[in-house]
C-alpha cells in the first residue's frame, strides 16, 4: 500500500475486503508484460536511464521465470497485483531504480490495459474453438442429410424435415457469434495506457510506442474514456451470453430427443452421467450444465450493467468486481464451446427412430395442403380446413396414420363441412395424401433454406467456405499480435544482453 | 383464430392471456408492407391470378389510408394483428380471394419479418438521434476548453481538467455505440420470409424477390435459423444497454455538479422540476429518469435473455413477449436520447466555480510530484512520499492550499520523513508548487489525450470528422432501404391503376 | 407544475418524458382515498375548517363519482396524478380553499402511500388466487391418485411414481409463496404519510389517525425510512418471481407431457391454440407464455433492484420507474394464476398412456434393486451394479422389457460381473423382477411424502386444511383492512350531510 | 462414478466440466453429518447391523478428524463430494459395509440436504452480524442526536435534519431484513432426507428421526417438492439482495458526504485506501466495493432465477450450478456488514461544516412556508408561491442566506407575485425567516418520526428493545439447532466406544 498520505494500516478486515489478490492472477502475466512495454518506452523517452530500465527489465524478468520468488520480495499488504509487482521490483532494485517504474502510470490506466490484454487473447481463443464447434457441427450435417426426422414447433410435430437442417441452423448462428466477436476485438485492441489517472501526464511519454510494442492498433485516445470505459467488457458479456444461448438451445433440443419418449439421439457415455441410486440410468448432464452455465453467464452480464450503472466518470473502486465476473464468464464459454463439440463429435443418432416418428406424423399436414392448392386451386385457407378436418378425423379415431385413411374415412370429413369440388374428390384427397411420403415431402419443399436435398448441400458448402474466410481472417489477426510482442521482446533481449 | 382443429373457442380470459393486440398495434403497419410484397411476390410466382392480387392490395390499400376501417372487417376473436388483418382482407375479397393471402407464409417467418423491418426503422432513428447529441456535446466542448475544473476519480479530486474533456470523453463512448449498432444493422436487416412454419414450402415461391421489395440486403437463409432466432434482438438490447449506461454515466456526472455542495452547472428551468412542497428546489429530475430507465432496459435485457433461454428450436409462443419489451427499450432509448440532447444544448456551466474549486484543490500534487521528478531526478515514489506528506501537513492544519504554504511548512514536513536533497530543497519545492497554477497545470500535461489545450482541438476535430462521415453513412443506408420500398410502392401503383 | 422557482416551462418533451400520468392511472383511485383522510385529519387536528373541508370533500367526491370531470378541471401541465387532483380540486374549490389540501404533506409521502394501498390490494387478490389454483390442484390430484406414470430426473425416467404425487408438489410448493405474501403484507400494510418530503413538518398533524383511517396497522415511523424505502417492493417483486418460477414449473411439464411422444396429458381447446399454417396442431400456447411471463417478471425484478441501487436517501424521481414495472408484475401474476387455475381445472389426464409408459419402463429398477437388498443383504452398491447390468443387457438386446427377461438371460448378465450368490439366483431375481408391477412398486413404496396411496391421502389432508386455515386468515385480513376504510367513509358522509 | 451401465468412463474434459468439487468443498463437514445421521438411523431400522454401523461411522469420523486422509482413500473420478466421501467409506471398510451407506438415499435428497444444512448457519451468521451493524448504527446515533445537518432530496438540500435521523432510518431498514431471514430460516430449517431420487424408498427408514438429530425442525414432506425446490435459496438470495441495497444506500450517502465539496465526514484510514499515482488521495474503497459487491449479488439471483426457470419437476444438473453462486451471496453479504460495522464504528463527523452548510441552505424554506400558513392563515400553495419567490429573489441576487435579507429585498419579491396581506408584512415575514435557526427548525418539527430531538429518543429506545428481543430469538433458535446435534453427538460417541 503507497499510504503516502493516510496514517496507519488497513484494518487487517479491510485489508482482505479490499484485496483484489486472488482475481488478479490471471493478469498476473499481463501486468509484466505491460510494464515491460512501459519500462522501455520510459527509457527510450530519456525518463529512465539505460542502467535504470535494465534493472527494472532483470527484475521482472525474474519474475516470468519465476513466479515463485514473487513471494519472496512482495509486500503482503499489497493490495492488489500491480502494487504487488512494483514492490517486488523495488526490493530486487532499490527504491531508487524499482520507485521509477510507476512514473507516468497509475492503477486506473494499467488495471484496464492488462483486462484488454488478457481479454483479447481469450476472445481468441473463444473464436477459434467456436470454428471447431461449428466444423463438428458441419460433418455431423453431412453425414445426415437423409435422416429424416419430425420438426418442431411449440414442441409439437410441425413439418417433416431433415437432421442436416438443424444442425446447419445451429452453424449459421454460431457463425453471426464469431462476427460479434470479430467486431468487439476492434474496441478491445486498443491501448489505454498513458491515460494515468484520468488526465494524462505531464512526462514526455510516448503513449503510440508503448501501444505497438504491446500489439495494440491503437490507443484509447481521451484519458477520461481510457481509464472510465468499460462498454468493451460489457459487449464482450453480451457476445458471450448470445454464443451461450446459441449452446443453450442446442442443449434443450439434444436433452428433448435424448428423452426415452423421444429416443432420436443418444450421448455417448464419454458425456453422460450415471446415477448414484438409480442403476439403469444415463443422464445428458453436460448439456444441463451448458444450460445451468447460461444463467450464470447472463447474471454476470447483469452484474458487470449493474456495477457500471450509476458510477461518475473516473474510475471507481466498484469497477473491481468486474474483473471475477469476467473471467468467469471467458472461461466458461471457452470449455462450454468445448464441451459441446465433444458432445456433438460422438453423438450417436437412431435414425430408424426420427423415420419411424416421421412416417406417423401428422406434421405432413401442409404439405397435403399445399398439394390441394396447387392441384384443386382452393385458397390456402379453405385447404387448411380440408385438411385438418381430415386430422381431426383421423385422431379422433385412434389416432389413424393419415396414409392409412380410406376414400370413406375422408368423405365422412369432407361432409362435415360441406366441402364438394370437381377436382378434389375424397379418391383425388386420398391419392395426395398417399403420395406425400416422408421422402416426398422432402422432395417437394424446394424453397430455399428448406430441409430440400439440394438446399442442404448448398447451405453446407456456405459454411464451409465461411469457416475457411474466418479462419484465415482469425490467423492474420493473431500474426498481428504477435509482431508487436515480438518486437518487445527483442528490445528486451537486447539491453539485457548489453548489460552482460 | 384459424382454429382447423381444436373445437370450440378459445376461454375468453385465455384470449385476452394470449392476445397480443395492444403489443402489435406498433406492428401493423409493418405488417401490410409485409403482405403487400408477399402478395405481389405470389402473382408474379403464378401462384396468385392478377384479379386476386389487385383485390387484395386494394384491400390493404383501404386498410393503410384508413386503420378505422379495420375495426369494422376484423374478426374480434383475433389473437393477433396478423390474424386480424388477414381476416379483415377476407371480408373485403371474400375468402376464395383474401384466403389465399397467407398461402406459403405462417406466423412463424410473418412475426419476425414484422419485427425486423420495424426494429431496422428504430435503429436508423436512435442512430441519427445518437450523432445529434454527440454534436451538442461538440458544441459545448468547443465553448468550454478553457474551463479549469477539478477531475475526479474515486468521486475524490484527483487531478485538474476542463470541462470539454469531459465532453469530449463521452463523444468517444457514444461513438463506439454508434458503430455496435451498425453492425447490428446488417444482422437486422435480412429477411426471414419464407422459411413459414419452420420448414419452407413445396409451393414455388421467390424469397429473394420479396427480401428486395422490402428493402432488404438478403435473407435468413436456413428456415430453422429464420424462424428461431433472435440472437439480433439480443443484440440489439444490449447496444441499447451500453448506450443507456452512457447517457446515465452522464447523468450521475451532472447531478453531482448540479449539487449546491458542487455547484458547477445547473440544468435549463425546461430540463428541470420544482417540488411540489420544498419552493426553493431544482431538482434535476430528467437526469434522474435517465438513471432509472436504464435500469429498465437492463430488466428488458435480462427478461428478454431468460425467455430465449431454455427454448428448443422452432417457434414458441415465449417469444411473443419479447415485443413489447423490445418496444419500450428502443422508444425509451430514442427519446432518452432527444432529452440528453436537450439537457446539454441548454445547461448552465459556472466557470467561476469551477476555476474557484481548482484554484483551492490538492487535485495539483501529481503535477507537482512529476516536477520534481523532471527537477531532481528522484524515482516517482519518493517524490509521491515527498508530496504526500507535505499535503497532509497542509491539510492537518486547516487545509491550507499548497500554494499558501510557507517555506517552513514545507521544511517540517520533509522532516517528519527525513527528506533531504541537494536541488530539492524547500524553497525549491515552494516554488515549484508555486509554478503549478491551474492553467500551467493543464499546459504542463502534453500526453496523448490529455486535457491540454492542443490536444482538445485535436479530439475536437476528429469527432467532428467521425460524426461526418458517420451522417454520410446513415444517409447511404436509408436511401437503400427506401430504394426496396419506392420499387414494391411502384408495382403496387401499377397493378392497382391498371385495373380501374 | 407547482414551479414556485424555477421560471418559464418545462420543455414540452422534457414534460412526456418526466410525466408518469399514464403509469399514475392505477394510482388515481388511491390518491383520492389518501386524500380524503389527510383532508379529515387536517380538520380534526384544527388545520382545516369545517367548510374548507367540506367543500375539498365535495371536490374529491365529484372526481371519484365522474373521473371524467377529471379533464375539465386538471391542468395538462401536471407532471403526475397528484398535481392533477390537487389542480382540480383548486379549480373546483378556489386557491384559498383546495390550495390548503396538500398541508403537511409532500408527493414524497404520498406516492409511496397510493403505493402501499394498491399493492396490499392486488397482494390479497393474488392470494387468493393462489388459493383458488391449489384448490383446483387438489381436486385433480384427489381424481389421480391411482394414475400411475413414470417421475423423471434430467428428464430421464427415473421411478414410477402417481400424477396426483407432481400435483400435491405444486401445492406445497405454492402455499410456501402463500406464506411470503402473507409475511409481506405486514410490512406492505404501514402507512407513511407525514413524512412530507423527508424531514416532517412543524403543523401539528396525527400520523396514526390518517393510518388507521385507511386500514394500515401502523405507520412507518422514520421519515426519512418512509419515502426512501422501497424494500417491501422489492420484496414482492421477488416473491412474485417465486411464484411464477412455481407456475413455470408445472407450464414445463405439462407441455412436455403434452407433446405428441409422451402424450400423457392434452390441453382443453379452450386454453390451447390452433396454428396460421399447420392444421393438425394444437399448441400450448397459454402455458408457453406462463413461461415467457415469467422472464418478464424476472427482469422487472432486475430494473426494480437496479434502480433502487445506488441511490442515496431520500426521494429521487429515480423512483418513479419502478410503478409501471411493479403494477405489470402484480396484474401478470395475477392473471396468470388465473390462467394456470383454468388449465388445471380442464385437461384431460390419459391414463392409459401413463400406465403403459411405466409398464414398459425401467424405472422400476431401483425398486428390484431394493429387493435384491431386502431379500439378499447385500449392499447397496452391489445390488445398483447387479440390476444395472441387467438392465444393459436387456436394453443393448432390443430394450425388452424387464419383466420379458429369461432366467438365462440374467444369468448371462450376471456372470458378466461374475455375481454369484446364494439366494439371489438369476430364478430367484427374476421372480423379484415379475413382482415389481407398476401397482406393487407404489404399493412397496413406503417412506413418508412418498407415491403410496397412503401417503397421498395423507398430503391431500393436509393441504386441505391449510387451505381452509388460510382462507380464514385471508378473510380476516380483509375484514381488518375495511373496518378502517369504513369510518373513513362514515366520517366523510356524515360532514358532507351535514352541510347540506 | 457408480457407472452401473454407461460403459467406459467420462471424457476427461466432461468430467472437469460436470465436477462441482471446488463448489463442493464448502459441503464437505455437512455431508459429512448428514451422513453420520443417516447411517445411525439405518441402524435404528434394522437396515444396518451395528457392527456395519460402528465401521462406517470410524470411517466418517477419520475424515472428519483428518480431511487429508480423504485424498488418500478417494476416487480421482469422482465427480463430487458425495460420492468422494462415499468411495472413501468404501475403501476404509470394504465394499460390504460401506456400499450400504447409500441405501434408500440418493444424491438427489442429499445435496439439498447439505445445502440446507450449510445455508441455515450462514443465514444465523449473517443474523448475528446484521444485529452487530445496527448496534454500531444506533452508538453512533445516539452521539450525534443534535448533529444538524441539510436532509437531501434528488441529491438536493430538501429540509433541515440531524444525523442520527439518517442513521436511524438504516436501523429501521436493517431490521426488516432481520425478520425476512427469521422467516426466511423456517422455510429452509426442514429436511429432504428420504425423498430419495424423486419418489421415496421401499425400504423402511425413518425421516424425521433423521431430521431431528441434524437439528431440523421437520420434514419436506413430498418427494419431489423435496428434491426439485429451490425456492427457499431464491428467497435467500433475495432477502440478501435487498439487504446489500441498505449497505448499497449507507455507502452512497457517506461517498457523498465524505467528498472535499460535501465535507461531512471523513472514513477512518483504517477502511480507507489511498492512491498508487496521486499522493494527496484517501479514497472511500470499501465502501465502493460494497455497491459493487450489491451488483454481484443482484446477478447471482438473476443466475439463480435463471438456472430455475425453464427446469421441469425433478433434480436436474442445471441446479449444480446454484451453490457456488449461492455460497458466493452468502459469504459476501456476512463480510460486507462485517465492514460496514467497522465502517461506522470508526467513522468521523465533521459537525461544524455540517452546521455550516445548514446555516447558509435554503433548505429551511419549507419551515418558514409552514410558519406563514399558522401565522397568516393562508393557504398551503400561496405560503408556497411566497417563499418560492423570495428563495428566487435571493438566489438570483449572490445567494444571500436568507437570515440576511432586508426587508425591502421582501417587499419587492412580494411585489412581483402582487402578494400582500394584512398580517404577513414584509417585516413579519422577515421576523418568522430569522425565527428559524437551524436550531429551532428541528426544534418545531414535531410529526412522529421527524428530526426532533425527542422523537430521535423515542426511535433510539425503540430499536434498543428491538435487538434486544431478535438477540434472544437468535440465541433460541441456535440452542435448538445444537439440540439435535448434540444428539446426534452422543449416539455416536456411545456406539463408537462401546465398540472398543
Amino acid at each position: 500500500m503507497y499510504r503516502s498520505r493516510p496514517t496507519g494500516n488497513l484494518d487487517s478486515k479491510a485489508l482482505s475486503y479490499l484485496s483484489s489478490m486472488t482475481e488478479d492472477s490471471d493478469l498476473f502475466y499481463y501486468d509484466l508484460l505491460g510494464s515491460q512495454a512501459h519500462v522501455i518506452m520510459l527509457y527510450e523517452s530519456d525518463i529512465l536511464s539505460k542502467k535504470e530500465t535494465i534493472d527494472i527489465l532483470k527484475g521482472i524478468d525474474q519474475l516470468i521465470s519465476n513466479s515463485a520468488s514473487l513471494n519472496e520480495y512482495a509486500e503482503s499488504t499489497a493490495e492488489d497485483i500491480h502494487e504487488l509487482i512494483e514492490s517486488a521490483v523495488i526490493k530486487m532494485t532499490t527504491m531508487n531504480v524499482g520507485g521509477k517504474m510507476h512514473t507516468a502510470r497509475s492503477r486506473n490506466d494499467q488495471v484496464v490495459l492488462d483486462i484488454r490484454m488478457k481479454l483479447r487473447d481469450d476472445l481468441n481463443r473463444i473464436s477459434s474453438n467456436l470454428l471447431g464447434l461449428i466444423n463438428s457441427l458441419l460433418s455431423k450435417a453431412r453425414e445426415n442429410i437423409d435422416t429424416i426426422m419430425p420438426m418442431y414447433t411449440h414442441l409439437q410435430q410441425a413439418q417433416l424435415g431433415v437432421l442436416s437442417h438443424y444442425l446447419l441452423s445451429y452453424c449459421f448462428s454460431l457463425l453471426r457469434n464469431y462476427e460479434r466477436f470479430s467486431e468487439n476485438y476492434k474496441r478491445i485492441n486498443v491501448s489505454p495506457l498513458g491515460a494515468c489517472a484520468i488526465g494524462g501526464s505531464s512526462m514526455n511519454i510516448d503513449r503510440n510506442k508503448v501501444a505497438s510494442m504491446l500489439g495494440f492498433s491503437g490507443i484509447v485516445y481521451n484519458s477520461v474514456d481510457a481509464t472510465t470505459s468499460r462498454d468493451f467488457l460489457v459487449e464482450f458479456s453480451s457476445n458471450s451470453l448470445n454464443t451461450m444461448l446459441d449452446l443453450c438451445r442446442i442443449s434443450e433440443d439434444f436433452i428433448i430427443w435424448s428423452t426415452s419418449e423421444f429416443g432420436f439421439i443418444s450421448l455417448n457415455d464419454q458425456f453422460s452421467s450415471s446415477s448414484s441410486a438409480m442403476p439403469q440410468k444415463k443422464n445428458p448432464d453436460p448439456l444441463e450444465l451448458i444450460r445451468g452455465k447460461t444463467a450464470m453467464i447472463e447474471g454476470n452480464l447483469v452484474a458487470i450493467s449493474s456495477i457500471i450503472k450509476g458510477l461518475s466518470s473516473g474510475y471507481s473502486r466498484d469497477l473491481q468486481e468486474i474483473k471475477p465476473l469476467l473471467w468467469k464468464t471467458s472461461s466458461t464459454l471457452e470449455t462450454s464451446i468445448e464441451i459441446m463439440n465433444g458432445i456433438v463429435s460422438t453423438i450417436f443418432v437412431d435414425k430408424d427412430k426420427m423415420y419411424a416418428a416421421s412416417a406417423k406424423s401428422y406434421a405432413i399436414s401442409l404439405d397435403i395442403a399445399e398439394q390441394l392448392i396447387m392441384e384443386g386451386g382452393i385458397s390456402f385457407r379453405l385447404s387448411h380446413k380440408v385438411i385438418g378436418t381430415i386430422v381431426d378425423y383421423a385422431s379422433r379415431h385412434g389416432s389413424i396414420p393419415l396414409n392409412l385413411l380410406t376414400v370413406s374415412d375422408i368423405a365422412t370429413s369432407l361432409k362435415k363441412i360441406e366441402f364438394s369440388h370437381p377436382i378434389l374428390t375424397p379418391e383425388k384427397i386420398l391419392t395426395l395424401i398417399k403420395l406425400d411420403t416422408p421422402e416426398n415431402s422432402i422432395r417437394f419443399r424446394k424453397t430455399k433454406g428448406s430441409p430440400n436435398k439440394n438446399e442442404q448441400k448448398i447451405m453446407i458448402d456456405h459454411v464451409e467456405k465461411v469457416i475457411f474466410d474466418y479462419e484465415k481472417e482469425l490467423e492474420l489477426r493473431s500474426n498481428k499480435l504477435h509482431l508487436g510482442m515480438d518486437l518487445l521482446d527483442k528490445k528486451i533481449k537486447h539491453l539485457i544482453n548489453e548489460s552482460s
